[in-house]
């Protein structure tokens, strides 16, 4: 099967306007497909209006007990069912999952180094199987970044990751492509101008953008997340606007190509 | 195939020692299961800390939106998750789900008449297929009593209505066993003597009991339902303590068993 995993951010999530244009284009998105979403920024208010206070370092959450109820609560519960009702007034069949639900996801608690990061979890294990035999039936799988330990605990983990995690363990069985939705048009030359998107990426562009330090720091972690996964077997990496997403899979000029030169051209 | 359809309370949900037993005795529970749960006490307990006081009338909860924001978190987000992750660890895989995944429970807004019970959802169709098809993976579905009106809006539904809903539109292919599991030994001569629960009842001795007025106001409405699913051609309903649901599954005297004087001993 050639599988499409597409991720959204919480900040696309946080704007209904925009989150249910996304929606609308993930139903008419042509094949298979699994939807994975993130949430932070509704769980850090929701999480402010019960008393707890979002704790952060180096921008990743610290997950004190109170705060994976509240993910839990507003991940799973909150979001996941709002996506899921809404996709299915679109017309797209659509089942909510977190990591626990028919063991998709194993993770562990993340060992304590510099960070004592709570109930953070790394993934270690992706059920492949079930999710592809869900997305066989026509149902998409919409997976919200909460992870189990399989003996009871469930943690919170990162989105992107899950996402790649999730589209590399399926590459082992199926032709899949991974697209990144978040807010800015791609990855940009002048990270103020958005005219000034790169279309495609392959290694050697990489290595040149790295080299002239033209790419900023926050893209860097996603572009090596992105060229680790083509090493895993995906076949290709977009990065884009939500609102270009069904332009990206027709084949349009859209947002940024992430391929290996390893890969043929698609 | 046989189907047990096993609801358990907000009750036993709400104490974590009663609430880990059950599930250890729902993942030893032979054959193919299904659990529905309820959740009201924590999710009025975590609307308070909101600022939600609950709004009840006659018994049943006024669903304002921000409620349906409370219960959609609570149910479908921190119980059921819980739960999933808790029966993974005993080794039963299990998928949580509302009503809106896969479809599987389509509601309508209830018509307002002399309450508005708000986003409250009436039952109008069940996906019993996918149901079926999970359960043939070996995957427990548990389901929380969120439903949807496939139009976007996500309904807050009773859970003993989901779970003989269900029930009835399974019995149509299948052979369902309903388990009700409250904070009872079962239907009881005296409500203030566990000791003197009956064991068994059938359309005869629910008249008798009716018309001595032996069985109080609350009871009436379960048993009512009982029968109704008995009726749809669910074979037997059996309540009581969930401590007690292993032994009524191996056929031991336990609890209450509801059977149509129609149906074959079983």
């Amino acid at each position: 099967m050639e599988i499409s995993v597409i991720k959204i951010g919480g900040n696309v999530i946080d704007h209904p306007e925009k989150c249910k244009e996304f929606l609308r284009s993930f139903a008419e998105f042509p094949g298979y497909k699994i939807l994975v979403h993130g949430g932070g920024v509704l769980a850090s208010r929701i999480g402010k209006s019960l008393g707890i206070e979002p704790k952060m370092v180096n921008g990743r959450r610290i997950t004190d007990e109170k705060t994976l109820e509240v993910v839990t609560m507003v991940y799973a519960g909150l979001i996941n069912k709002q996506l899921v009702a809404q996709l299915q007034a679109y017309g797209q069949n659509a089942i909510g999952m977190t990591g626990a639900d028919g063991n998709i996801i194993r993770s562990i608690k993340r060992p304590v180094k510099d960070i004592d990061y709570g109930y953070a979890g790394d993934v270690v294990e992706i059920n492949s199987s079930l999710l592809a035999n869900l997305v066989e039936q026509q149902l998409a799988p919409v997976i919200c970044a909460i992870t189990h330990d399989r003996n009871g605990l469930l943690l919170n983990t990162n989105a992107d990751t899950i996402a790649s995690t999730l589209a590399t363990s399926l590459a082992t069985q199926h032709t899949i492509n991974l697209y990144y939705c978040f807010d800015r048009a791609g990855v940009l030359m002048d990270v103020n101008d958005e005219r000034s998107r790169i279309p495609l990426i392959d290694e050697d562009i990489y290595e040149d953008l790295k080299k002239s330090e033209i790419i900023h720091s926050g893209m860097l972690p996603k572009l090596e997340n992105a060229f680790a996964a083509l090493n895993q077997g995906v076949s290709n990496v977009w990065m884009g606007l939500p609102e270009r997403l069904l332009q990206a899979a027709t084949g349009e000029n859209s947002g940024t190509i992430i391929r290996s030169k390893k890969h043929q051209l698609r």
